[in-house]
């Protein structure tokens, strides 16, 4: 175990705690994740601050502009400059969108985990359809594609205090990313799949974190298909899926699972 | 079971899913949780939608506000409607702070699971300053307090979706609360405390999320000595906590805990 901890250093840190086991006081060492704030400032303007895990910031940072409306492409994206140290990642794009749209400041003004669609309404969402995707999987390759996902979910069984988020096919984890916060963790996965022009057709998302209307939207935008959590689905999660064309797979345990919408696309 | 269910009529809903056992597909109805959006207006601006679970939704809205530095005392607060039919919640103030403030935009402008604090700088935050209070408390009393409170978070047991939060003392629940939000829970809570003119000096707040900072300048504003939960805090959780003079217990399991900060105010 000593040796999974160490590569994920930058996501964790070891501290001094009291353990109580009934009336028995233990001064020990135990790891907690780290929860770094990364600012980013898009054309000179302070857009954002995030609380987030200090790995993988700048496919954070592009992911973020992107499930914000900010970016389409990568090449929008004219100079990318991250500031560990500060914690500041710097992005300037080409015609780029700016903070003075009042629409995006409502629309991520919010609480909870993560932000908020003021109403559900297909029409107001920008540039999310119907997700047109022939893919099929089997019950087999959910359990097994949940089973590995598990397995590389090392910092969350440490900690307690990660989220993950995968990108795959139906047979493998394309890309897997970590963060405190499950939106984070989703937006990792898309910017480095926009930073490195990995393909998201046709691909599954596996989150683990619960799945509510707000994780539906993010993948609607990148036409993802299918969505999986070992959590629950809230009932606007529902809905939305159900009207985007998502599959939506929660509860896996195990050979078990949940289909809450798009069953079609099981097939055995 | 069925009769708790009913009981939690307004936070669920009964949806229709396929259960996968292996190969086996059964059509049968489960329960999710319900997502609500929580549009607060205060003095005629838009300020924030929440996405919540629909109970409690003027708690909701007068706990956002305190936490978000709006109002300050029950009496600012001259009238409240709350259309739920449009979920809607309209707040007038006495000489009320407006949403023109440029700092409250940046600073609640974030992801993952909740709110942002640009950098953690005590000095930076509005009306935080360290806690005071000469509370003590024995690992039995904590071990006790996350018996019930587990044992009140039935809906979250049935559907997997939902966080609660309890305000106590030593030895009881005082008020209880239930949100897909962990953000909204608390802030259901001190809403109530600030409605019904509930003290919360020397009390302890128990949560079923994760501890980050968000959550600790939440509680300090209320001057909370004392938080609980069975996750985990973040290495930022853990420095607020004691920076602030704050108990920070967490992984409460069975009669075990970790004391993270403030393991003074324990006594056998």
């Amino acid at each position: 175990m000593d040796n999974d901890m160490k590569a994920q250093g930058t996501m964790q840190k070891k501290i001094k705690i009291v353990r109580f086991d009934r009336n028995d006081q233990i001064a020990r060492e135990d790891w907690v994740a780290r929860e770094f704030p990364l600012t980013i400032i898009l054309n000179g303007q302070e857009l954002a601050t995030l609380l987030c895990s200090p790995k993988d910031l700048k496919y954070l940072a592009a992911g973020f502009l992107f499930s914000e409306g900010f970016i389409e492409t990568k090449e929008e994206i004219t100079e990318m400059i991250l500031d560990r140290q500060r914690g500041v990642v710097k992005v300037q794009t080409r015609g780029g969108k700016e903070l003075t749209q009042a629409s995006f400041l409502k629309r991520v003004i919010t609480t909870g985990c993560g932000r908020a669609i003021a109403f559900y309404n297909p029409a107001d969402i920008d540039g999310v359809q119907e997700v047109d995707s022939d893919v099929r999987l089997s019950p087999l390759n959910v359990f097994n594609l949940t089973k590995e996902f598990q397995r590389r979910s090392a910092v969350y069984r440490a900690t307690g205090g990660v989220h993950s988020a995968a990108l795959c096919d139906t047979e493998d984890i394309v890309i897997f990313a970590e963060d405190i916060g499950r939106h984070n963790a989703v937006d990792k996965i898309f910017g480095k799949c926009l930073l490195e022009d990995i393909s998201t057709s046709d691909r599954i998302v596996i989150t683990s974190g619960r799945i509510s209307s707000e994780i539906l939207f993010k993948v609607a935008k990148r036409q993802i298909p299918v969505i999986i959590s070992k959590s629950a689905p809230t009932d606007l999660g529902v809905i939305v899926a159900q009207d985007l064309r998502i599959t939506l797979i929660g509860f896996t345990r195990g050979k078990r699972m949940n289909v809450y919408a798009g069953e079609w696309r099981l097939q055995s």
